[in-house]
């Protein structure tokens, strides 16, 4: 088996530590816009050999794991260079945008829309760890419009990664994960940018900052590359969660300058709810 | 060695269990204003016997850990009844209000303010667990006016349970706590209820919420009992902090809106760093 990353950070590193547990005998070929990138990844042994768009059309499976921007630029030119029977996946955190950009490729049945529900704050090649995709939720976009034969494939394949696959409409998918996924990068990284802000004394975040500050500003961490790009993609729907959430703190703000305890403590209650549905996680 | 615990949850719970390890000879007794909850720790083995304000003169020790606005109204009874060389700790995560309560208590020297930067979102006896405090830092406040023979007790005592100690001035550790505790429980809870107005179908949520929703969104699984009173009596400092959010907020709200990717870059480049500050935890 002949598979083609494009793009090999933690995405597609972690999928190569994978496929070389499962398939012993796989050839790995890797494209990267950084030279320095793919050199990192033969080194760490995540290829075995840099590709050009051209050598994709060995691949029986090409993964896409770049910035959502450059892959709904990079695409087309993918598919255009293919095998017959190459399969080519990518995993980009938006999906309208990238359905809309291979909408008519004439090659649009090889390709399968996919965002795994993984991953980690870390980037690049040395973010790489195994079974980043196990037990995961792998969502698929417009599975319908797939090749049968390739979409099968693809689905054993996901199973063989032991995840969960969910299929679900690119716009309906752009909408839900903005709430669940992309808002709180950014509340993540203005809670970092307020902090960083107000305490020059880098000394007093470090003494006094807490596991539960270190959690809740974890996704600060998350790499501008890859995420600027995100919420520029689904900006229609991140404005509106941003809209809901600044509306949400102003209401606390307000109840707080009140000192509305009661109301406070039923809504905080009320909120508690989303610890019984995350528990199943 | 005798040792009082006013409320007998995570924090008194956790410190139970590292007590009996350091100390086998110990003898544990509490208060709690709930009868179960005092059923429970003795069920669970935190404590040997139910105690009284009375009982708690034969303490060596006192450690309250309690809801902060109970701490400030419980503290100067606390203090009445003990005996003359009890060492009184609070573990509240405000300490202005609560030094405020005692300044001018007879038995002031016999109380040593701090504030344990330890916790996890879980509350009550059964959230109890070893090593809670182990390398985590404990802030001192006003140590300067605790009598020198209780207050060295206290901190051989603290290095036995591996802590780092900070001293600083209550009103510096409102100010500074506000941003790297109270605002994070904050901004947690407001994505949790954001989330669940517009996500009511919860299975999309448990489908597509990946690892990094559920690090930014754990603090709201906070006890509301615990943290509306922190919010109240540190309301000044929390207000300061949520404008400023909300004020961050809005700015990347609009270089969203205005697609200003390369100030969007460079702000959340320099965000980032926040990464390598709270490495060293």
């Amino acid at each position: 088996m002949n598979i083609g990353f494009v793009g090999i950070g933690l995405m597609n590193g972690s999928l190569s530590l994978d496929l070389q547990r499962l398939y012993p005998n796989v050839v790995l070929q890797g494209i990267s816009r950084k030279d320095a990138t793919l050199n990192r990844a033969v080194e760490l042994g995540l290829i075995h050999q840099k590709g050009t768009l051209d050598t994709l059309a060995n691949a029986d499976m090409v993964f896409v794991s770049i910035p959502v921007e450059a892959i709904a630029k990079l695409l087309p030119k993918i598919l255009d260079n293919i095998g017959d029977n190459t399969l080519v996946m990518d995993f980009g955190s938006t999906k309208a945008a990238i359905c809309e950009a291979v909408a008519t490729h004439p090659k649009r049945n090889q390709f399968l829309a996919a965002h795994p529900i993984a991953g980690t704050e870390f980037s690049g090649p040395d973010a790489a760890i195994p079974n980043l995709y196990d037990g995961k939720t792998m969502m698929l976009c417009e599975a319908q419009q797939t090749r049968p034969d390739l979409l099968l494939h693809a689905e054993n394949f996901l199973k063989k990664l032991n995840m969960v696959v969910r299929r679900m409409d690119p716009v309906a998918h752009d909408r839900h994960i903005a709430y669940v996924s992309h808002l709180s990068h950014i509340t993540s990284f203005m809670l970092g940018k307020t902090v960083l802000e107000k305490e020059p004394d880098e000394q007093s975040i470090f003494d006094m900052a807490g596991s539960g500050f270190a959690s809740t500003v974890r996704l600060a961490k998350s790499s501008p590359e890859m995420w600027m790009p995100i919420f520029i993609q689904n900006k229609h729907n991140v404005l509106e969660t941003l809209n809901e959430y600044i509306s949400n703190l102003n209401l606390f703000k307000e109840k707080l300058e009140a000192e509305a305890v009661e109301e406070l403590l039923a809504e905080m209650k009320y909120i508690n709810k989303i610890g019984t549905i995350l528990e199943h996680k």
